[in-house]
């Protein structure tokens, strides 16, 4: 098919040139013209403003967006509707965009006639090779035309095993790697709910891997003290126990090149999409401690100098005299 | 009443003015012959030894032992135990002993004839003025027996308002300020738990402040600070709001002299009992989720580099090449 | 002075009542007309619509509108502006708005002249004896006009114990249990962190009570039971302990008519600022696990039947052959 | 190797049948006859006691342990070293036994000659097919003797594909599935963290399909809602997303079954691991909040009525005079 991709950033430069190796067309546009640049010479037809894009599209034109949430999308995706869209066009927003804003957005679109879709997009940087998994939203017929770059885009079926108690009759593009979630919004949503799980997820092993640590120290008593290896641990949890995942497979990987961790400053950083679940947890009064917790350790991670806990000293030394631990 | 007092701390030390203040005889002793002097100045019988003590103590003997849980109060135990102690003498634990111990000993005491008590102990350096909360476990007989001594260190009805539908049948010692909770290791358990309770309580103040004070501060949107001012604030939900309290009143003090708090680091210590509620309440399956995390953010404010965060970066940067937020 | 109050429920019934007690002048109205026609019996001046109610103001009108957060209290405002303010104009929101609705209100409302006040107010069904306690956001000028209601509400110094670190320099509003807290949104600000502390007392003693509870049980071995009196631990711990507040005080209340508050399902409702707590947390990044574990027990106390929960028996099936717990 | 097994339930059974598949001679006991019986179909050699196993062992005899933790296994290996156990004999505790047990035992047979290792195994019912992840504590020279029969249970480098910045010079144990994590008491140990983040990450994944799952109600507004495919959505996570894992890969199958979950009543048990990582993490202040909460979910899922929740209410009844919810 013939594609406008809009953003080749990390990941939209990635897609586009998955996307060419699998035979379609893409017409790639960035306000940094030597990102087009790069990508001209990997096969993409570059275009030089966004409304030249539409020129070099066919009819319907469709537009992959792969702008930063917020107001960089937002605004694209203005200009595209103000002048260049007509009736029948598409528009794919592939970022991190709050689901709410997907349904707003198709709603406006739809009154032109032109056709939104949100496809949230897991994989990170590794995307390029491995494939993308692809969470989508939007009318189904769109989703439909859409197919064969989808298809493209996804890992594929692969070496992943097959769910044994699939039934032929179960739709093929899960075992692909993408799905219809439903209407738009859909797809963001299940993405942002793939994040807060990622985030819980991240820091079960990251408090596992603290309290193996913690062993290796000298001031416990000898005999609760330990010498575990922690790319040794990683490694084993790789093979046959009940804890192996992906992200395990990351953790032993940058524990093998430095099990201290030395590079790291532990200052963790936190998306929109762990807080929107949050948010949506409460708008259907879902109780989700775990993923809370989860943010909030990241909050923690970023702060030097906690008022609430200088609180806590002042009312332990109110009511007991207890004066602080020398630092 | 004659009651030895062993151990002349801030709290044994307060304990044995408080009741030499209501009329009882105390016998002193302590290992630090300062502190025995002192009290001497204050009107108690000094001991020379722990074994002087029984000399100088009627018959049954009372002890009440003041000394930090675990070793200390365990040996002094033993030792009395071992040499001093006659069939009907008592021996009162006021510290914060760990009530599986309490049960332990108790069995242990009473196969030679010596009653036991455990009396949890909350009022902290206010004790000697407001009087002390304690709640009571050992046998009924002794613990009826001791009541002189728990009648003078009780803060009493005081100006406490009366609970409306409390009936008249009901025990009077509740209103005075001591129960008998129950056998032996009933009175610390119920210590213990107010202690566990007393960390969620004042983190939940904590976080509040936090949330407040993070309002006051350059980097939001000027549409999102404010300009709170923390003492005003705490002490006005000291007047008639659902929070007020007694650890209201000593942050409201705090936040008098200074709503910065300059004065604290912020590394917040624990005592053992707050790690004892969770322990009970995974033997019975209670969950006690805000008790724990609670707990677990003064361990966090100790922390200065934590591996866990590091390891969530490693994590970050294997997926999404995301490198850490500038320092 | 004279004031005119709209709503006249719970809570802006006994407004109304202890205005007119303290001598001001109110004009009442509510949709409900037997509650216009109760208050009049009170010595309120009854209004026969939301127009009528400016009729019988002086000027500048002053209107407390103490109706349900969101579209009541929305619309409430718009038709008052819409029709019956004047330039110089005040009206107070005292019910439990969300503060960003404030600021927005603030600044439209400012543009025609009108003043805008938001009032937090805590103190439930007891205010009219015990006085409210507010937290005010809004211009200083108009603030300091309204002190005379302000002051007629408030509980007033009262019993309540100085803190003894407070300079005579401070605003002797607060001690009388009312703040100007800052701008526009600023009192619902503070009134909404109070309810998210609110919650974190609150399941703070229920987790104790719990532990507690739970040793009164057949099931655990002879040597971990106790039989605790709820009632009597509560009546204690009002008495000189660290914990004491008047959240315990209801409890002792509660708990000595029935220890097995067996009229009670155990299905806890949340208003909305518990939830606005943890959004103004996130957009500041602000840690606050046990105000949001609080909130979140209270979800899952209204659940008989947790998705989430089968999954965790799912999975545990899968890789153990695990099979539940009979029922 | 010729290898004792005692204890033929479904892991120690299993365990058996691998090692026999894999070459080793098998002496196989247990205490219900129809398993040794069943073994001895798959080629095991019958053992009739407990001390006809000694006679059938070579010298060391080596004992394999697999049964359930506490006084099974423990009563178990006291009567093996009380009549059966030479110098130089192996006894090795595959079971959950928790790790301060292990020290005490390594400790008190190494007075007797006899070496004590530690196994903690994962891997489940799938362990026969997939073999076994092992975590292995105790001396050096034991477990290096033992290596051919934990490289026969272990899974095999097999086809997960391996951790690119892992050296040559690494163990290639680990590869293979199985570490010497330590000396007595580190195997257990390990695992035990192992089964702490299982948790976490298991109520991760159940809050994420509980969000999804909330939104396929009728409750909602209309345009809140969705119509997510439980089956679909963890299906496609199993493909190139952040959050791929084994456990993802249970609940895939799962939820192809049936996305329901109807035949699960979602009361969720929980075994000693998760609690002793609680208490490890304590003992060294390391936060484990996610931990915690997750084991806390497992603990609420099992109640039905609770009397936490019950204060909740009866407070707020006390403050507000708010009734409960209707059921």
């Amino acid at each position: 098919m013939k594609i406008g991709i809009i953003g080749l950033g990390r990941m939209g430069g990635n897609i586009a040139r998955r996307l060419i190796r699998g035979g379609h067309e893409v017409v790639a546009w960035d306000r940094n013209a030597d990102a087009v640049k790069e990508l001209k010479g990997d096969g993409a037809i570059a275009a030089e403003s966004l409304a030249d894009i539409k020129s070099k599209l066919g009819t319907p034109a469709i537009y992959w967006v792969m702008l930063p949430a917020g107001a960089p999308t937002e605004e694209t995706i203005e200009a595209l509707c103000a002048e260049d869209c007509a009736e029948g066009d598409i528009i794919i927003d592939g970022g991190n965009t709050f689901w709410k804003d997907d349904v707003r957005r198709a709603k406006t679109l739809a009154e032109k006639g032109v056709h939104y879709v949100d496809v949230g997009t897991s994989g990170g940087v590794w995307g390029l090779e491995r494939g993308y998994c692809m969470m989508i939203g939007g009318d189904k017929a769109t989703v439909d035309l859409l197919d064969p770059i989808f298809d493209t885009l996804a890992p594929g079926v692969g070496s992943v095993p097959r769910t044994p108690t699939r039934g032929e009759e179960c739709d093929p593009r899960a075992e692909k790697g993408y799905i219809h979630a439903g209407r738009a919004g859909a797809g963001h949503f299940v993405k942002m709910v793939h994040n807060g799980i990622e985030y819980g997820l991240m820091q079960a092993y990251a408090e596992g891997f603290d309290v193996l640590w913690g062993r290796n120290v000298d001031h416990l008593p000898e005999e609760e003290r330990f010498e575990f290896n922690m790319a040794e641990v990683a490694e084993v949890w790789r093979r046959g126990s009940v804890i192996s995942s992906w992200l395990l497979d990351l953790t032993a990987s940058a524990l093998a090149q430095d099990q201290k961790l030395s590079q790291f400053s532990g200052k963790v950083a936190d998306s929109g999409e762990g807080r929107w679940t949050i948010d949506a947890a409460m708008e259907q009064a879902t109780p989700v401690a775990v993923l809370t917790t989860a943010l909030f350790a990241r909050y923690r991670s970023r702060i030097d100098d906690m008022y609430g806990d200088k609180l806590l000293s002042a009312m332990r030394f109110g009511f007991g005299g207890h004066v602080e631990i020398p630092q």
